[in-house]
């Protein structure tokens, strides 16, 4: 079954907005055994109609997101509507829905608002819980002669779509693949840190690559390598065996789960009962954001005081001045204050601290722009501190890096203490 | 001038990544004068040939991303070569730069990674200083009488990417644009918080559709309506003004520059030579973390606890326990004393506080998940509260919602304090 998606929206293009759409689809699709094939994006406005034509004939089911909207750059309902012969007509269920939607922000119905209640005749209505333009879906059929795929057509803005594509568009598929039939294929995905994308091949490439129905992929990240496995459940588990039995990979293998590092910290914590905090400078907080993306960090996470400028390193943490005069905020001796300091102050069984210059400004000679030192403590106050320099250009990604490197040392150290327990 | 970028990755058809190339792309592209008139994604393999072809007729650029790396999956170089039937040459410089790069890691060269060395004759060499792949750009030529486009093969690490397309990139495209002249085109994107697209659309709409060589988009976000405004600088100017004038407006215009709220925030303290500080609790980190992504950040955030647990509130923010007994840590009174908190102990001229539910537990009747409160405050410990609920279904939505909710009502602060001096 080949699937497609057509992302529309000029914002897209021009870069005003990242397409988190087909990540998001990307990842449902294959949670039911089904994969992208192709994706495209294309402005607002006509083009949209060719575009969406030229892979009716190489796909079965089509996802268009965005163009469903009030405004007068909102087309794709109409473009359907239009190839297909379909009126458009008011559904008066939808116009209701909608109405008491914009009343809820104490507004009125406009002809704009209404026109998202029309409804081209044999496409099915998908309900739309956050927001005032519902989907649409036209079931494959022949059209003058051509076959074409199955349509949804999804609302642009990312809240709108996730819940409907789990409620509405997920089901449908999953029939459909039922219907097709085929054996499911299955994926595996081992998280490497430490090694370079060659490295990782040599050790396991050759022994893989003998399995004819195995897919191989690699994906080099910020300083991770990820080993995708595949193909029917069997084969990949005798590929993952061999990844996993891999004694160079050993160490350097973090997850094969496709588990985030700040998943992994927060599982580990919980199953020894531990708790953590972190004191951030040049992360400025990254480290307790992505900790508490995690359901139920709240079981583990105590505290993470952003302590930005010298005086609240003083304040928060109990920091020496004459330390900082010393060594200077961006020190190994700082790091290491910063994480017995929160730890102390918190009373947590782990602690984690970073201390560095972000850039554009700030660097010196001793420490230039992408310099970070990171400690991490653990029970007993035993603490380790690194000193690590990334050659990034923004702050953003200075700041991911540093977070990375800061999740991995404080995974090792959790590792090794539940090895001493 | 035509341009076409083509994103290879199964990683991103899978989701495992999100493509954040697209953006930046069509940001740099927007910058000296161009626009991206059409995106495709395919997986890594052999599918990369005949979509590639594809878009040879239809553009006069072509950005291919990903596929130079050094694993069996990548293969953009030996299609491209393959096709325009130029041999592969190693290049020692090239060779040679690689080689160092991987000691300078404690590692040795292997075919694999030299393959990266291999220039295919006719294209140019584009220097990589962040990986072992360079990129390869071919001019525009005529091969078995079909026209082919300008063709530039970049590496997928976005890290690798990036600079690569500042620094060799953008000058060549400058060039092939002032080759091909025409007006340039301006954008302006005006952002609005707190009113629906479509009455935007109802106030502005119908005397910007009279303009006939304006491009309008809106664009609906979370809580915000980007206007963007696309076309000769006078036109824009024209229309601009319309925006700007429109009296129903005016209030819920916070940007006319495509600055997030975190720069306009910065920018607002920079200008009166005020600090700030943070008190989170289910925003997690992430107000701190926004604000700290703004170079510059460092002359007026001073610091941001992230009080997760309710010890941490009274610990680091001096909470009343009694406080968080009678009314709960999601409640007014404790976001209240939180803002105060933070500003009494870092002496800062403003603070920000959050409290809230981001679940997916941790919902009672009085607050449910996705309740939250955000608290102000500014000089003479003036406070405002607000009380805010937020329907979505992942904790990651929940925080930005809520950042987005805390940066408006310290915008409003920062505007209305300026107005009282």
């Amino acid at each position: 079954m080949r699937i497609e998606v057509l992302n529309t929206g000029s914002e897209l293009l021009l870069g005003a907005v990242v397409n988190t759409h087909l990540a998001f689809l990307g990842q449902q699709l294959f949670g039911i055994g089904l994969r992208i094939d192709r994706q495209s994006c294309v402005p607002d406005g006509p083009v949209i109609g060719p575009v969406m034509r030229e892979s009716f004939s190489r796909c079965d089911v089509l996802l268009v997101t965005g163009g469903l909207g009030p405004t007068s750059d909102d087309i794709t309902r109409e473009l359907v509507a239009g190839f297909f012969d379909l009126p458009l007509e008011r559904d008066e269920a939808v116009f209701a829905l909608i109405k008491d939607r914009v009343a809820k922000f104490g507004r009125e119905i406009n002809e704009s608002l209404a026109r998202q209640a029309d409804v081209p005749r044999g496409m099915t209505m998908l309900p739309n819980p956050h927001g005032t333009a519902p989907g649409l879906y036209l079931p494959a059929r022949t059209h003058q002669g051509q076959a074409t795929p199955h349509i949804f057509l999804l609302p642009g803005p990312p809240r709108e779509l996730r819940p409907m594509v789990l409620q509405e568009v997920l089901p449908r598929l999953r029939e459909l693949r039922a219907k097709a039939g085929g054996a499911p294929e299955t994926m595996k995905v081992f998280r490497i840190v430490g090694l370079g994308e060659s490295q990782v091949e040599e050790m396991v490439g050759p022994a893989l690559q003998a399995m004819p129905d195995l897919e191989l992929g690699y994906c080099a990240r910020s300083g991770e390598v990820d080993v995708r496995l595949i193909g029917p459940a069997e084969t990949v588990a005798r590929a993952a065996a061999i990844v996993r039995t891999e004694p160079a990979l050993r160490e350097h293998l973090i997850s094969e789960t496709n588990e985030t590092i700040e998943e992994i910290i927060v599982n580990l914590l919980r199953g020894r009962g531990a708790t953590l905090s972190s004191a951030e400078s040049c992360t400025g907080g990254l480290l307790a954001h992505r900790i508490t993306n995690v359901p139920g960090a709240s079981k583990v996470f105590i505290a993470g005081p952003v302590t930005y400028a010298n005086s609240a390193k003083v304040q928060a943490l109990g920091i020496d001045p004459a330390l900082l005069e010393a060594h200077t905020a961006v020190s190994e001796e700082v790091a290491r204050a910063m994480a017995l300091g929160v730890k102390h102050t918190f009373q947590t069984d782990f602690s984690v601290a970073t201390t560095g210059v972000a850039g554009p400004e700030g660097g010196t000679p001793e420490s230039p722009v992408g310099t970070v030192f990171i400690a991490v403590a653990g029970p007993g106050d035993e603490i380790e501190v690194k000193r690590r320099q990334f050659f990034v250009s923004d702050r953003e990604t200075f700041k991911h890096l540093a977070s990375q490197a800061a999740f991995y040392l404080l995974r090792r150290k959790l590792l090794l203490c539940a090895k001493s327990d």
